[in-house]
């Protein structure tokens, strides 16, 4: 700081600092590295004396094994500007081209309403937010999630939905996993497909069929009835745009003890019978097309409904009402223990994360609209494609079908002068293999598109009139969907589907959510292995860009060039900065990504005659998707134990690599350790397996610790999956979307998916798809590119240094008041550090849970909890964090600890505390019958600080036990909790 | 609401309700009325019923005069679709093209930071703010001016700032007169203007000059010793480039009793030696380059500087420190009581919209940036010009001068062939009509577009290198900044602009502050005569797209050929809507709409040879700005009074009228009344004036009751001002911008103003300007033109019946607590209902101030207070609010009654109640010595919908007289009130 008289003198009596500097310098290319990083150079110098290290190299060299390190700055660019890299993607994005798109799939138009894109999409409040696991300060998206739910569950006609899967073919995968998981009855391993389902669904399904170790039978849907099988999945309406009663089958089908998925469409639901009222156990689908962009693939938020009788095997995170500890109403992820965490290795499901930012964003699409807003949209859509049968009809061209919704099929035509005439026209149509040619229309399309079609299809002179044949259509009340199929029942009569209808209304609605809420905006989100970091604005707004938004996954290959080239740049990105020769990039979470990396490691294998190899090695000390992961790859999960500094046991890894040497497949490790340090053997645990015949698979759950300093393609991992939603920038959306493209070395890059619709060069045709897009989330994968490209390969390396400086400053100022439970052999921690709670609460009866909720108090979202070693707290402060910040974190932890004192002083009673009590909400504030220990103030206003901004918890403590015993996912009668 | 069964039933047993529907009702063109009202048909049918009145119609028929009325739907296309509007504007956008700028000349490319860009300019919790008059609830853009205005100070050198005038060439017409008004001591009535002011202030000196009676004197800057006058405005540095040192003019001046003004540009002062610290009275300038797009001439903030010694007479608002009722540090507007409020038909000023949400923006540039950020900005620059001006001369180009900052002047060029390459790269520069050539450097400049400059000015074959001249540069430490000019102090030191380097750490200032402020994303704004409606997303869209944020007000006519088709379409629908027959797009405030109005009369008449007219009648109930308007024109201004109904006294205008019919010029009056009545004599009022030979000015305040239902031009008006950000959407931005472009009858038309840079087609060539760019603030026109489509004639007369509807509810609901002060013949209000609080102030002691206050606690902001009656509250709800919040807010009102009766009552003391204390905040519930006579609940939580949604004032009420006895306008050297 300086006053007006010292910077004179200095301005003036030394040299002119600008004047002799080149212009290169004041180019000031690093200008994005110091936005995106918090500390400045004096915050490091100042953290660095803290922590008595004379440098940043200093504490890299104590802290991460000489044998792995880097040695070089990455062989990346110069770091770019804001401004340059939004102009170079503005290049690549005039590469794309957007035309009318009519090829359905899957993937249709839809309008976002502004005022949800520009409030929920485009704001750091709702996309910055981490996963509701803290109900109290979650209540806001759990709201737009559990509206989602009484969505889908209206419209499909279902008692149960969950919040939300990655895409409408894993949801259908999971739907199969499902059947098997819960028919008890039907002991067959066949699961039958209707040959009318999505081809990308058929492919997931084929992959994970197979390593399930199911068989496929794929036939019409009509033959349901002939198979024995344990479950069965349907279209409806078909791919074809066929629409058929599944009534009787899926009654037969429940006589024969097949439970029955239906895959389905939410638009089309508006006018059709609900699954629900035909008889299906479960419902899958997207719901994309309620105002979520197509964005070459994704992200976009699948459905997941079911029976009340699976609610307690439905994979995924159910949203659910429970009480808060004042009685009111409050809302929280039922049953977020899945699949993975309590079955592990014998886990059928590795799901994680979901699509949140999507999921509500559709469900908000459904509010704003309501019902009568969706009946107009869907009987418009359904009308114009009426008109186009019609006139088709008229004039001789056969239609496969007479039923449909949205979607006709034409055969019999000259698809190759259709297609001539639609290339001309900007106009993309579904050119099937047999000739046939599919039509699609959607919310966004038109009557002049519709007259549009009949040029392209019938050449210029059809003579034929939109608007005539409308009259013709609404004399003679055709509808292209047979009675049997027509939909009798109500939904959205819940009064929040009622209410914000006008944009006043619906914008307030959506800040009052959003205000709920404790996201990035607010404050640090110190959660370990999550790297909370920086979602920089210029990152995100390529993604709103209609040339990203607004392209089809299946569209020509000429269309999508910019696409194809931001996405071989972003892979040539992530090679170099992992050490791995290929990267895919179609898996879309990182579960699926330790999926689709396991998966290339059996393909390989079983392409080398090694099939056999099944053994899965895994630290004891593995996030649960892992075991997970391996088990739905049919891998026999062997336990690596690890010693008591928390690192992987030498002896045990050799021993149990030896004792499996025949069978051994890989091992998963993650690196730095989930404990939070460099292991100091890791070349060495990747030897050992080498030499026993097996991969090693590094979970990049801690890349960020990595970048720039140690690569896992260099000190011997096999494959990897990265996190873009962690280390590059991806937002955490309030619990998705996420992104886990996976690197790979050489021998395995055959192996990685492949994609039936959009075939993917340089991987071997066999290789089915993971994911239902090729490149997964394809419109989110901007945010890492510019990342990237911004921070430079100097930016990335600082970055990781600051991101391990900021945790092992947190250590430092914490360690007299927690002990730190692992450290690396010269006492440094890597990028985050535990700190262990078990002695506080053996002494004091407080718990991680309290102090969790107590941060909330202080404005502060919690460390993980719990994870990898229960009773602890991991804290990640990643590199975004600023010193003031931190510093104001520590505090909170301090004064947390000196409370807790007063609890084991037995100053405070120990049910009755700030601790047990928090967090604080207004509700405390009004209680006139208030009689604890410790006023108002202390409670709500702990620091300063947070009288100055005060976030506050929208509810008290959620009870997790009544929620569990009572579980209602749908959106409560009683409205007391939405004002 | 219809539960499954019902709606079962309802579309089974009746014709199904869409089947038998045409496409076009489908098509679901009145979708965005649907959102830009609040009640849908059946909250309208609930209205009417409580207001016993049988139809829409009905209503209108009994309170708009019959012989005014329409009597036909408005000429306009049908409404479109969001998606369709945004289309069009799209391919608008596409007529436009963005060229590489070097025009300079006041505007420049800058860099607004993504960061401030999606959570300010596109953030409505930041634009959809009013003035902030309730300073409780608006600290947070408080906050943001306070720090502009310090920037300011910083920059320029001077004690004291405004929050920000219109733009740069109205900010100097404002010095003139402020030098006018200051100056006791030199009773010249002459002004000086150096030679080297940018043209377009030169024409709004000229415009302003002349009707003040000022002679202009325009010399060159040294000559400014030789001429008695009261006042000087000097360009710094010059409009061609050039810096002289200014400090022996202003010296001189000071001498002489000259006051001085001094226009100058921020970004140079990081550099330059400031204006303050050379002897200038004020300091005038755009801070456009600070963050803010050229957008085609506006919207930006223009500065005010002075010395402490001017402070009571500086125009506009200023921001200043005071305390609140518990001591606490409080920002509010100090001196909001302006020129026009005090001295009325004597105003020199009829100021009043700022630039407040751009103002922001620059100020959250200079606070993301620091002085560190702005130095190295400024650096680069001025290096890149020296770098340039090195170039050409050594290649023997001549330069006008030998000093500059970002600007050169090429003299002695062949300007048709450096025009010709110009063109060819789609490079625009400066030419002058002398054959010179003038170049200005910007922040977005590269090495790469100087290089481009070397090729445009000296064809290919140059052979010079951007790097060799750098290093030549360096080495001879060159600069084009002469050592007198050079600054030699610090700025921005404040810790504010030193705190917010990250984007993280931004990001949340962004949004603390936006949290503390109450907008209309958190509550109805029921302010009288403010029309604080729905500003629609998709209206605010395009405002960011490049094709209209990046255009410089005088690129060439080719490259804006979009802005102008948008232009003259808003032209046309405001000529339909309001029965004019041309519009002026200039004025860029209601204020400046007022004074060009006034101006095309008093031009008109001069052309009439009765240049003598100079008699203004305006009835006793007008806002201040009128007789202020009218006084600026040189009018003198005779009021005409009201008869007790609130109307105008049609035999006391008559009277006058007859009494002044020699010299009558105009009436100035608001339609429907500012009491909220549409007058039944209106025409009656307009033929007098006519009879007696002057012009009718209708006051476009209440625009908003009128559109679709009666048009000013057809009952009277010769022209109107129209206030864009009130009827058309435009949103208020916390205090501005504005629009108030003018309609005219065709008489008038030649007359409105011309500009000297752009000249507009069909007006006569001797009209000056009245702002800075021809088409004022034309960025944010596609707002109000995109209104107008949407809602095409039908929506837009529904929104005027809601609006009058909603304000006649609210009178209705509110009759048995307030008395209602003016009604129309038939009982009925128009658009706004003014609630008389005398009555009760007598009987209570409570004031309207009070209720104000106290509707902050219910989560309200207040109506409009004591205008334009003391002791009143002005109510409008507008169309955009719904049923539900105007029932809310109602409520809040009648129990707000209640506990008025209980000060009455006796049961509160006057000095110690809920209202007298009011805002309440989170400090009074922590306050340990609580002993009112009511809990802290009734205080801070006074209703259910109040605890589920609280929005809580920042501050406790704020202390207006210490904030005006101690007047602080600069930032706090205390910090406590920040964080």
């Amino acid at each position: 700081m300086f006053s007006r008289s010292q910077s004179s003198r200095s301005l003036s009596s030394t040299p002119e600092p600008f004047a002799s500097r080149r212009l290169a310098e004041l180019a000031d290319h690093d200008a994005f590295i110091k936005r995106h990083n918090g500390p400045d150079d004096s915050d490091t110098q100042a953290i660095l004396s803290t922590l008595n290290i004379a440098s940043m190299a200093d504490l890299i060299e104590q802290t991460v094994p000489t044998d792995i390190r880097l040695g070089r700055e990455l062989a990346l660019d110069e770091p770019r500007s804001e401004a340059e890299a939004l102009d170079y993607l503005a290049q690549l994005a005039r590469q794309n081209r957007v035309a009318k798109n009519f090829i359905g799939q899957g993937y249709y138009g839809t309008h976002m309403p502004a005022v949800i894109q520009r409030n929920v999409l485009e704001n750091p409040g709702w996309y910055t937010a981490y996963t509701p696991y803290q109900p109290e300060i979650s209540q806001g998206r759990l709201e737009g999630l559990l509206n989602f739910q009484q969505v889908v569950m209206d419209l499909t006609g279902m008692e149960l939905a969950n919040a939300s899967l990655l895409d409408e073919a894993t949801a259908a995968a999971e739907g199969m996993a499902l059947c098997k998981r819960a028919n008890k009855k039907n002991k067959s391993n066949a699961f039958f497909v209707a040959d009318d389902v999505f081809p990308q669904t058929l492919d997931v399904l084929r992959t994970r069929a197979e390593f399930f170790g199911f068989e496929l039978i794929i036939a019409p849907a009509e033959s349901l009835g002939e198979h024995n099988v344990f479950g069965a999945l349907l279209q409806y309406p078909g791919d074809s745009g066929q629409l058929r009663d599944l009534a009787p089958l899926l009654r037969t089908a429940a006589e024969h003890n097949v439970m029955t998925c239906v895959a389905t469409d939410l638009l089309s639901l508006v006018l059709l019978k609900e699954p629900g009222a035909l008889g299906a156990d479960i419902v899958v689908g997207s719901s994309q097309r309620f105002g979520v962009p197509m964005g070459f693939g994704g992200p976009h938020a699948a459905f997941f409904a079911t029976s009340d009788k699976l609610k307690r095997s439905i994979p995924g995170r159910i949203i659910g009402v429970s009480k808060d500890s004042r009685g009111a109403t409050a809302l929280r992820m039922a049953m977020q223990t899945r699949e993975q965490h309590i079955r592990r290795e014998k886990a059928t499901s590795n799901i994680c994360t979901a699509q949140a930012l999507l999921a509500n964003i559709a469900g908000f699409y459904a509010t704003y609209h309501g019902a009568d807003g969706l009946r107009t949209i869907a009987h418009r859509v359904h009308r114009l494609t009426t008109i186009l049968a019609h006139g088709l009809k008229q004039v001789g061209v056969a239609l496969a079908h007479d039923t449909w919704f949205d979607t006709l099929r034409l055969t019999g035509v000259d698809s190759g002068k259709i297609h001539g005439r639609a290339m001309t026209h900007d106009v993309n149509l579904r050119f099937l293999a047999d000739g046939d040619v599919g039509i699609s229309l959607d919310e966004t399309t038109t009557a002049h598109d519709v007259a549009l079609l009949f040029d392209v299809i019938l050449g210029d002179e059809h003579g034929l009139s939109v608007a005539r044949l409308d009259e013709n259509v609404v004399a003679d009340s055709v509808s292209g969907i047979p009675h049997a199929c027509q939909r009798e029942s109500g939904f959205l009569t819940h009064p929040t589907f009622k209410r914000y209808r006008s944009e006043t209304e619906m914008l307030r609605y959506l800040k009052r959510l959003e205000n709920k809420d404790l996201s990035l905006a607010h404050a640090m989100i110190p959660l370990g292995s999550c790297t909370m970091k920086l979602n920089a604005t210029s990152e995100m707004i390529p993604v709103s860009w209609s040339a990203f938004a607004h392209l089809h996954p299946f569209a020509p290959r000429d269309q999508v060039a910019g696409y194809h080239q931001m996405i071989d740049e972003l892979a040539a990105f992530l090679g170099e900065i992992t050490g791995y020769d290929h990267i895919s990039m179609q898996p879309n979470s990182g579960a699926q990504g330790e999926y689709a990396g396991l998966l290339a490691i059996r393909r390989y294998q079983a392409a080398q005659n090694e099939a056999h190899r099944d053994v899965c090695l895994i630290p004891s000390s593995a996030h649960g998707t892992n075991p997970a992961s391996a088990a739905m790859l049919g891998m026999k999960v062997v336990v690596v134990e690890c010693d008591r500094d928390g690192n992987i046991d030498l002896d045990d890894l050799t021993h149990k690599a030896e004792q499996h040497r025949d069978t051994l497949s890989a091992i998963m490790i993650t690196y730095p350790s989930t404990h939070g340090v460099f292991e100091s053997h890791v070349r060495a645990v990747c030897d050992v397996v080498h030499q026993h015949g097996g991969q090693v698979y590094v979970d990049g759950a801690n890349m960020n610790a990595q970048v720039g300093i140690t690569r896992p393609g260099d000190f011997g991992g096999d494959v990897s999956h990265l996190n873009l939603h962690k280390t590059f920038c991806i937002p955490h959306g309030g619990g998705g979307p996420g992104m886990g493209p996976i690197g790979v070395k050489a021998h395995l890059a055959p192996f990685v998916a492949n994609h039936a619709v959009t075939p993917i060069e340089g991987v071997q045709a066999t290789s089915g798809a993971v994911s239902a897009a090729a490149f997964g989330s394809a419109s989110i994968l901007p945010i890492s590119w510019a990342y990237i490209k911004m921070m430079g390969a100097r930016g990335l390396r600082e970055a990781t240094e600051l991101a391990i400086l900021n945790a092992n400053y947190i250590a430092k100022r914490l360690e007299d008041s927690y002990p730190v439970l692992y450290k690396g052999e010269n006492g440094t921690v890597a990028h985050e550090c535990i700190i262990d709670i078990r002695p506080l609460k053996a002494a004091s009866g407080i718990s991680e849970e309290d102090i969790a909720k107590r941060l909330m108090d202080y404005g502060f979202h919690a460390p993980t909890m719990s994870f990898p070693v229960p009773g602890t707290l991991m804290i990640e402060p990643t590199e975004s964090e600023s010193r003031y910040e931190i510093d104001r974190f520590c505090e909170a932890m301090i004064r947390i600890r000196e409370e807790i004192g007063n609890v084991e002083s037995g100053e405070w009673p120990l049910e009755n505390n700030p601790l047990v009590h928090a967090p604080h909400t207004m509700a405390d504030l009004m209680d006139a019958s208030w009689s604890r220990p410790y006023d108002r103030e202390l409670g709500a206003f702990p620091t300063e600080a947070v009288k100055a901004a005060k976030y506050w918890p929208a509810v008290n403590r959620v009870d997790n036990v009544f929620g569990d015993r009572q579980l209602i996912c749908s959106c409560p009668t009683i409205d007391e909790y939405r004002d």
